[in-house]
């Protein structure tokens, strides 16, 4: 592909080098700055790669805004990450999935199939599930009964969607994702723990991703659902009756209890918690390693255990790291103090 | 089912409004109390819900002691948690699941089968594996040689037992378990890290339920235990060698490190860890986000990493919030003693 | 087994009780040092563990250094954690893999197998896959395209190798383990969140083990890769490009964030974190329930989020213990000054 009919498809504007038009650059891949050749495309979305400019191999770049002394092409966008994210979209090329239905796949009588399915090996469908059209179901993928698939779904190897939920058009789910779980729901009486029947069941909106080994509970007596658009890491768990908003991001080894609600557009960093039954607002961003102890409002960036806007938090812990020379302080002032009270007594 | 009949099941009273019997109206549900309508029971188990009992469109509430204005038939029991349980038990219809043994399922000539399993297709179970009776296994399940599961125990789609694991009787295992996986367990020396065997096994008692993606660790030596009734929630870590007694409940994203022990009665809130070699007494509670970093004796409440006493934890956090005033005490007690000591040199 | 041959095996130093040689006892196991019998090897690696030494029925013990009066065997090894685990090879037996490729597995017609592999029902290996000599697949496990296995591996249930995924020799992945999933890359604008196409690889070098339920993310533009012998235990998550070096430990529940970078023999307590882009350097120890937010140079110890040298988390820790007690000095201090002004007041 020619750079220009790249830069086209991107929507972006071709700055050449030294304003006039050199040849125009044969393009078939995107690059790290650092590790780009000839033919590719890279990117400069970070002001500390700008170092790299200079010494990059690479055929073009993606910048924000034009930069006067670059030697290669530039294509600038006013939103150049996701330009980048577009442009990695143009050049990979996806492998095709084995065409057609395994005879060594197990579909019950009653579950309807899209047209142009791809259905591997061990996959099992059970009754009354519903798969749309070009849906992919890797080996092992199990459907449980009356469990809905929409079109363009791609279901990776060993993934398993419980009986009733229900994912929308062009969903990503990977490996060794569970969804529709039993939610955790017990009550302390006697003879030990009673379950709370988990009768809800898990809706997912389209165009989600779910990352591989990530788990969603299926609603106690409501349902738990996903908003349209959002994305799920890694290793993430959310349980019973959580309601996710859309376009949200929640990155890998986070949990959202039970209850539990996301606004849209939420960004909840690694390793982080949101507590039962609390709110995050719209367009709110939870920080890395945080736990969610309260509501917190549209909007805000929030951080720490208990949390607290995280404004908040990097004064507390600047704070922390003063203690010792607030002890200091407060050690010298009881010895002037001291002093003090000599000299009265010795004055007096 | 008639709403006497219900209370009858439940252990509950029944209290009519204003105190005289109306019509026994017919129940077929549970429901929320902001959304139930006629013919659900609802319930009240906290009082930050109270606000709805007047509004509710549920034909009968579940409270723990009656009210006098309310309108619907109250059902009385002194712990309607419990009894909210068994209610939802009583209307849940779980999906009988497909009889018989799939001729697409893999059973080694040497495993026993008991009497009325349900066994899906590409179900894998190892030579000398026991299955017990009624015990349903989904598609996709692998049961290890010398393996061991219990009457009425259902594990659901792509777990695994790994061999000479053992489960008791009316367990319940969530897809994308693994049970009896090494623990990890290595010693640095010439060439690297040297494994230790993990001869151990993992036993499970009844009445055992785990979570979607969970994983029990088999033991390096000894045996990894998981007491009588224990609930453990999803992508739940438990070690090697840990020991966890009975009716213990384990929240999502919570990891047990090797050889610790959890009492009877155990509470582990979400996204919690118990360092190696601690132990957590009877009874006792574990907040989220806390770190387990020395015994935790029974009863107690615990959070914080370094843990101690929930009280304590939270009289630490107090005290956080007051930095900044004390912060500005020191400040104003080095300017009131400048002043002093200002006044003190001039007045000598 | 003799006990002389097995510490000739091990390279450990007999020492005979009271100083002369009895009977050379034949040896059958290892066991802790409570719970062991006649017959077993024990071991001695902490000092809390040293008054059951006198007690214990076992027939010898490995020591790092003899001690006086011992009344059993010792076999002296200067790393006796080391000769520990060794012992527990010398005694393990493994079971034997079922040999042959199961008629009910599926392994496209482009595949190759190497050299007395044991491929189990329901393994599903896809086109271009190369599997080593001696390679063991259990049920359920699939192979993606091209994906490499290196000789004597063992890839347990369920586990998922995505295309394109390289293992090396003798590599030991647990059950549920996902290898090769997408890594967790958008980028917001018009409509959504953009998929920014993962189209590295994960490569995982010689004598790797990971445990179950796991996950590695393929890179996005470069790979994700595990050096040789690096041992990753259960539910741990590893973003994409990623670079893990030699025997590191990665304790449960662990997230390395997306780009981040391991040196070589580093050890990461559980349930802790690597943010995006941070490294640890060569033999640096983090500490469970840690969150690395900056680089974390060689061979340091760290604790706490934000991350910080362990001694000065330490310290800080001990500090707030303290906070009550300065609190008090600084009211004490108010109080004094405030007798002070009066006293200064009434005298003038």
């Amino acid at each position: 592909m020619k750079l220009s009919e790249l830069a086209r498809i991107l929507g972006a504007e071709l700055h050449w080098p030294n304003g006039s038009q050199a040849e125009d650059p044969r393009i078939d891949g995107v690059g790290p700055i650092q590790d780009s050749g000839p033919g590719h495309v890279t990117f400069l979305t970070s002001p500390q790669y700008a170092r790299y400019l200079s010494d990059t191999r690479a055929s073009a770049v993606i910048v924000g805004s034009a930069t006067a002394d670059v030697a290669i092409p530039q294509l600038v966008h006013a939103n150049p990450y996701w330009a980048f994210a577009k442009a990695t979209q143009v050049f990979f090329e996806p492998r095709a999935a084995r065409p057609g239905i395994s005879q060594r796949a197990d579909i019950a009588a009653s579950a309807s199939l899209g047209a142009e399915v791809s259905i591997y090996p061990f996959v099992c469908v059970d009754e009354g599930a519903k798969i749309g059209d070009r849906v992919v179901l890797y080996p092992g993928v199990f459907v449980g009964a009356d469990a809905v698939i929409g079109d363009d779904s791609v279901i990776h190897a060993n993934a398993v969607l419980e009986s009733d939920s229900c994912l929308g058009e062009r969903t990503i789910v990977h490996a060794g994702v569970v969804i529709g779980g039993d939610g955790f729901g017990f009550a302390p009486g006697p003879g030990g723990l009673a379950k709370i029947a988990q009768s809800g069941r898990v809706t997912v909106d389209d165009d989600v991703e779910i990352g591989a080994n990530s788990n969603i509970d299926r609603g106690a007596l409501a349902d738990t659902s996903i908003g349209r658009g959002t994305k799920i890491d890694s290793q993430v768990q959310i349980g019973h009756n959580v309601v996710v908003g859309q376009h949200c991001m929640i990155c890998g080894m986070t949990a959202i209890a039970g209850s539990g609600k996301l606004g849209n557009g939420v960004l909840v960093a690694g390793h982080s918690a949101v507590s039962n039954h609390c709110e995050v607002g719209d367009g709110a961003k939870v920080g890395g390693m945080t736990g969610i102890s309260k509501n917190a409002p549209a909007g805000g960036e929030y951080l720490g255990f208990p949390s607290m806007p995280a404004a908040e938090w990097r004064r507390e812990q600047a704070r922390l790291r003063r203690l010792p020379k607030l002890e200091r302080r407060v050690k010298e002032l009881e010895k002037t103090i001291e002093r003090l009270l000599g000299n009265q007594s010795s004055g007096t």
